[in-house]
């Protein structure tokens, strides 16, 4: 296992947009999954084709991995929080991640991480913990986050073994090697 | 700069579809751009709308970034490794990034890195001198370009400075701060 922390992971993906978003929004989750969260919220238009393809990778892949749809995502943020959870938002207007991730691991709390979408209203920046750059630059929600747990987690992710998979790859140089586990 | 080798990194863009790959392919060159390559190839379909939105962000935010379309993606892999460069495919079916990602570094080669899309031609892996898998997960081009320019500058493309730049972030706890550059 990558956690050998006590705290939990869980990603808050807001503003999803059925047609726009769908394979964006698809990319955020199985990141969150192979990076090592143990579950995800979106919020935006409820979208089951995209929450059908997470479960159907969890099913093949293994877990434990969670997702669920919230509508009020002002409201998981403040109950995270009232849990005595932290909330970390990436944001390219953030802090640096090397300034911060240390203080952020440290923390015994579980952890929400958020990234929005489009434009993310100003509350977002107000409620989180921490704002963290993944770079200063424009680039990609599912670059940040995947990066974020990389270091989070210090690598340990890219070891995972998940649970109850009934499928799993067995490392090629060259080739495609796929075993069932019975 | 992130870049202290004679080397330069380059990213290879797989099968292009206009509409359903516009926001992956947006934001693989994107992460190409933040995380410290020097530009970009891609294949597939031609999309204007795609080169004209990364150069767009190059005029902003700056450079160098090129991106260029390849019609004959086996031609420039093959012309690549012809003028002395090594070839990096990130797939889940490959190598632990772990076990490669030092010699990789270490080689004094241009690097073209190469991410696919949806079924990856066999004479990939051929071609490639390293299959590299980020996790033995499936999850996203975007999340494995990321984490592996990250490992393969060991971080320091987070600090990277751009030339050219008219406008930029200032790093903020809590608010939202862009600077014009004269």
């Amino acid at each position: 296992m990558c956690n050998k922390y006590d705290w939990r992971v869980f990603v808050l993906r807001l503003g999803h947009r059925s047609e726009r978003d769908k394979r964006i929004t698809t990319h955020v989750l199985l990141v969150a999954r192979a990076f090592g969260a143990h579950g995800a919220f979106y919020s935006g238009q409820r979208d089951e084709k995209v929450e059908a393809s997470i479960r159907k990778v969890v099913e093949s892949w293994g877990g434990p991995f969670s997702i669920e749809y919230v509508e009020n995502w002002v409201k998981k943020i403040k109950e995270w929080k009232r849990n005595g959870g932290v909330v970390i938002h990436l944001t390219m207007y953030g802090l640096p991640l090397n300034e911060v991730i240390q203080e952020i691991r440290k923390s015994e709390k579980d952890k929400l991480i958020v990234v929005g979408g489009e434009k993310v209203p100003r509350i977002v920046y107000e409620l989180s913990d921490w704002n963290v750059s993944i770079t200063s630059q424009p680039h990609s929600e599912v670059g940040a986050l995947s990066v974020f747990l990389h270091e989070l987690y210090m690598g340990r992710e890219l070891k995972k073994e998940f649970e109850n998979a009934k499928i799993k790859v067995i490392p090629e140089a060259k080739g495609k090697k796929i075993i069932k586990i019975s």
